[in-house]
C-alpha cells in the first residue's frame, strides 16, 4: 500500500467539484459534488440519532439497493428538524442533481451540514448544481472537500493505492467535521471513493469494519450530530479481479479502506473546534475490549481532563476520577497512567515532582500521548480526541449569528 | 416553614468555625469544623465515583453507627487517590479534632475537596484544628462555609424553621460546588444540620428523598468527583416529640430538609464555574419519570446546548439533537420546546423569526426557563444546570497552577 499526496491527485472514473452556490452567508464554498462515470456499488454508515436530517433519511432508503453514480452534498444548512418540506427538498436535490448529470434520480445521494432548524434555498441549489455539474473534473477533490467544510478550518482528504486483483487500485476520501463529534455517529460527513471492482456485500462488511476502528473512536465534544454520515462508492474501473471473501486481496482492501478512515478521523479531531492538541489515549489492560474502549472514550470526553489539557496541566487526578465513573471494573490501586514516556501514576499512586516535570512537557507538546493501564485483564483500546479551548466556547456561543 | 435569612444565624446545640491554616496557597479560608454539644443522629449521602477520597472510605465506614458529633473539612487538598497514607491522614485528622473537642474519634467525620494526588499537610491540619477549635461559636456558619470553597464565588448557605412535635426545630445547610457537579455524587460537600429529635433511620430516608430531588438533579460539567459528600446532623436539641413515619411531622421535617436541599443545589448550579447562567430544564409527557430525568438531564449536559446558552443563541436545534441521543423514545414531529414564554418549537418544527426573538430576549435573563414536550406519556422531571463561558474552560485550564 502506498499513501499518496492529497494535492492533485486523481481516482479514475471519478470527477468532483465545490462551489459556492449562496447557502453561506460568507462567499466560502458552500455545495459539493462527487459523480462516477459509471454505476458504482454504495455503502454507507448513518447516524445512530433518533432525530435524522431529512438526507439521511433520503440515502438510508436509497442504500437498500447497493448502488449509486453522484453525491450533492451541502454546508451550510442541515436540512435537519425540517418535517416534510425537508423531505421534499432533499428529494428535489437529487432530482435536479439527477437531470443535470443526465442520470436516474435514484442514483443521487444527498448530504447537508449546518445549521439545524432551517430549509435550503431550493433556487440557490438549483442554480449552484447546474454550475456545479458544468466544471466537474478529475482533479476536483479539494474544491469538493472544501465546499462540505463548516467551521473547519482546513479540508481534510486522504488517498492510498494499492495493487489488487492484478491492478493497480486507488481509494480516496474527503471528510468534514469539527463540532458535534461523538463516536456511534460516523463523522459529521466522509465520502470515500474507489475505482476498485468490488461486491456491494464486500463493501458494506469492510466499510463497517473501517467505521469502527476509527471514527466510532474519535470525539470531540460528546454531541452526537443528526446529520452524521460517511458513504463509499466503489465503481469497478480497475477492472480488476473481484477480491473474494478472507482471501489476501480483501485483507489487502480492507487494510486500505482502514487507512483512508482513519487518517480521516484523526485529521477530524486535529480540527476539532478550538482544538489546540492532538490527544491519543490508550486503555490496556481492561477486562474486555467493551470496557476498554469504555474507559477510554469516558477520559477521552471529560470537560475537566480536556481543559487541563489545554492547560498543559499534568492533572491526573481527573483521569482517575473519570476512570472511576466510567462504569468499567477498575481499581484505583492497581492503576498506572502514563503521559507520554512519564510513568505519572503507579499502582493508583503519583510519582513525584520529575515525573509531573516530564509529563507537563510532553503535554507541551501538539500531539500527546496518554496511556492507562487498568491491570484487570487482557483488552486493549484506543481513542483519538482534543482538548477543550476557550476558543471551543466563543466558536459555539457565537455558531448561528 | 419559615425561610430564615442566612446571616448570623445559629442552630441551637451547635458551634461552626473556619480559618485558613495554609493548604491553600492563598490567604484565603481552607478548615472548617461543625460541632454539635452532644451525641447527634448523622446520615450522609456519598459519591458513588468507584475512586473515592480517603475521607470518603472513613465516613461510609463511620456512617454506620448513625451517630456522630463533630465534621471537620478542608479544602484545597482532595486527599484522594493517596492510598494508604491518605487514609492514614483521614483517621489522624479526626483524632486531631477528637482531641482538641474531648469527644471519641469515632464521632468524627472528615471532608476534603480540592486538588487530587497531593496528601494532606498534617502538621499545618494540626495547628489548624487546634486554632478552630478554640474559635468554635454559636454564629460561626458563614465562616465555616466559606472555609470550605474552592473555586466557589460565593458561600453557600440556607436556613428554615418548623414547628415539629410541638417545638421549633431549625434545619440549616452549607455546601460547596462548582466543577465536578453531576448528578448520583451528591454536590462536592454539603452539610446540613438541625436540632430536631428525629431517629436515624428516619433521618436517613429523608436524606435520601431530599438528595433525589436536589443535588441528583444538577449538572454543571458531567463529571463526577471522587469525594462528594452531603453529611446531615440531627442532635436533638429541640427536645421535640419525635415524628412518626408517615405522620404530619415527619411529612413536615421532609419539606423541610428539601427546601433546604434543592436551596444548596440551585446555588451550587448559579455558582457553576463560569457560569453566567440558571438554567432549569423540564421534560413533560415523557413515558417514564427515568425518561424524562434522562431526556432532561442529555440537554443539561450538552456542551453545545450548554455554550448556545452561553452565546444567548435559541439555537433548538442542539436542543433537538440531545433528545435524538439522549436514549429516551421520541419523536421529532411530536416535540414542542419552549424557551421562556416563547413556543419555539412546535411538532418538531421551528416557529419562525417572532419566536425567535422572544426567546432571545428570555435567554438574555439571568435565569432561563427551557420546556420540552415530548407528548409520549405523562412523566415529567425538572433539572438545573448553568451555561458553560470561557471562564469555564480557563478557571479549569489553570486549575492547579
Amino acid at each position: 500500500m502506498r499513501i499518496l499526496d492529497t494535492k492533485n491527485f486523481s481516482v479514475p472514473g471519478y470527477k468532483a467539484w465545490g462551489i459556492h452556490c449562496g447557502i453561506k452567508k460568507t462567499d466560502k464554498k458552500d455545495l459539493a459534488i462527487i459523480y462516477s462515470d459509471r454505476e458504482a456499488a454504495v455503502a454507507g454508515v448513518f447516524t445512530k440519532n433518533r432525530v435524522k436530517a431529512a438526507s439521511i433519511l433520503l440515502d438510508m432508503a436509497r442504500v437498500r439497493s447497493g448502488k449509486g453514480q453522484a453525491i450533492i452534498a451541502n454546508s451550510g444548512c442541515a436540512n435537519a428538524c425540517t418535517g416534510k418540506q425537508g423531505l421534499t427538498d432533499a428529494r428535489a436535490t437529487a432530482e435536479i442533481a439527477a437531470r443535470e448529470l443526465g442520470i436516474k434520480p435514484e442514483a443521487v445521494y444527498v448530504a447537508s451540514t449546518g445549521v439545524i432548524g432551517e430549509f435550503l434555498p431550493m433556487s440557490k441549489m438549483a442554480t449552484g448544481i447546474s454550475t456545479a455539474v458544468g466544471l466537474l473534473s478529475t482533479f476536483g477533490w479539494e474544491q469538493a472537500a472544501e465546499a462540505i467544510m463548516t467551521t473547519d478550518l482546513y479540508p481534510k482528504i486522504s488517498i492510498v493505492q494499492e495493487e489488487i486483483g492484478g491492478k493497480t487500485v486507488t481509494i480516496a476520501g474527503i471528510a468534514k467535521g469539527s463540532g458535534m463529534i461523538h463516536p456511534n455517529m460516523a463523522t459529521m460527513l466522509c465520502f470515500i471513493v474507489t475505482n476498485a471492482n468490488i461486491s456491494g456485500p464486500m463493501l458494506k462488511k469492510s466499510l463497517l469494519a473501517s467505521t469502527e476502528s476509527s471514527f466510532n473512536n474519535i470525539t470531540v465534544d460528546g454531541d452526537m450530530s443528526t446529520n452524521d454520515l460517511i458513504l463509499c462508492m466503489a465503481n469497478g474501473a480497475a477492472l480488476n479481479k473481484r477480491p473474494v471473501a478472507g482471501g489476501k486481496d480483501s485483507k489487502k482492501f480492507q487494510v486500505c479502506l482502514d487507512t483512508v478512515a482513519r487518517s480521516l478521523a484523526k485529521q477530524v479531531v486535529k480540527d476539532g473546534e478550538g482544538a489546540t492538541k492532538f490527544v491519543e489515549i490508550e486503555v490496556r489492560n481492561a477486562r474486555s475490549p467493551v470496557e476498554a474502549k469504555r474507559a477510554a472514550m469516558t477520559v477521552a470526553k471529560s470537560s475537566l481532563v480536556k481543559t487541563a489539557l489545554f492547560g498543559e496541566d499534568a492533572n491526573w487526578g481527573r483521569i482517575m476520577a473519570a476512570l472511576g465513573y466510567s462504569g468499567v471494573e477498575m481499581d484505583e490501586a492497581r492503576t498506572d497512567i502514563f503521559i507520554g514516556k512519564s510513568k505519572l501514576v503507579e499502582k493508583g499512586l503519583g510519582q513525584g515532582k520529575h515525573a509531573d516535570r516530564e509529563a507537563t512537557l510532553a503535554l507541551k507538546q501538539r500531539e500527546v500521548q496518554i496511556i492507562i493501564d487498568l491491570h484487570k485483564g487482557k483488552a486493549s483500546a484506543t481513542v483519538w480526541t482534543c482538548d477543550m479551548s476557550c476558543e471551543y466556547v466563543k466558536i459555539n456561543a457565537a455558531y448561528r449569528s
